[in-house]
């Protein structure tokens, strides 16, 4: 799924209906490259406004990459190469129209149903242009940039009544339903 | 998905070959109790051998269930009701007894394949049943526990050549495949 790439956006976010910019979570870094590299796919975007986390991102991460960490553990190595840590979603659609010729489409998420809705299955079909799909931290992605974009993934729904996954377990749901759509 | 348990092990679990016993992982409470929530199953067992780990974990979980983080976050606290934190497999086992009034098929998960492994699919069938997936921190779960078990789950292969999924992960995506398999 060379096609497809992920964006861990930290502004703007919800929390209490207000926007924030969220802090960084040492594990999001880990566990999304892992699944970014797992699942084959182009490439893994931490984006944050804020210099300073950047380069906590980039120091957390170096240590696997480039550091001692990566002896004890080569795998996790492996896996970080597929990361970037930027400072916008600019800098991300620029940074793959570099790589496919093409600007991406680009597809929000949210726990609740959005308008221009689309499923997982005809994002599948549209598999010969590349699409960025992004991920809110904190309470999702700000109602504002979610209306922005081309589409909105059609959530996860259980029917159970309660639907408050981490964005680690949203992310590992939606790109393993990506692989395993027809 | 009530008849589905999930016990995260941290002994006997497999470092660099050897079988150790791992630290416990703060975002294994919330992830995964928020997972078993989101999928509506039956229970969530935090297995630790240690008394100071699982008292560290009964804190930790407590914070969100009856300290202040309950008026901070209240979905977080529901999430952790389904939460147990117990000494061994045993006392896992000896739980879901006494809700199911029979004992589950133990289900083994690795990164690689092994033998008396049972699909998704065969597994959703036994829905009569109650069924234990154990999930192995660190490396995965030892060999001889996982010989020891009714099946194991047929790992998740995504023909990339890269196979090495956190534990958060690997558990939204073998759950999410219950819940979606026919």
């Amino acid at each position: 799924m060379k096609n497809i790439f992920l964006a861990l956006v930290h502004y703007p976010v919800l929390r209490d209906g207000s926007v924030i910019t969220s802090s960084l979570t040492n594990l999001d870094i880990h566990d999304i490259s892992r699944v970014s590299s797992t699942y084959g796919l182009g490439g893994y975007f931490i984006v944050h406004p804020d210099e300073k986390m950047r380069t906590i991102a980039n120091k957390l991460a170096g240590h696997w990459v480039s550091g001692e960490g990566k002896v004890q553990n080569p795998d996790r190595s492996k896996a970080l190469e597929i990361l970037h840590i930027v400072r916008s979603l600019e800098d991300v659609v620029e940074h793959i129209e570099k790589i496919s010729g093409m600007k991406p489409l680009i597809i929000g998420t949210s726990a609740r149903k959005r308008d221009k809705t689309i499923t997982i299955k005809a994002l599948k079909n549209k598999k010969n242009l590349p699409a960025l799909i992004l991920f809110g931290t904190a309470g999702g992605i700000d109602d504002k940039l979610l209306d922005s974009l081309d589409y909105c993934l059609e959530p996860i729904d259980t029917g159970s009544g309660y639907n408050h996954l981490s964005v680690r377990s949203a992310v590992s749901i939606f790109i393993d339903r990506l692989f395993m759509s027809d």
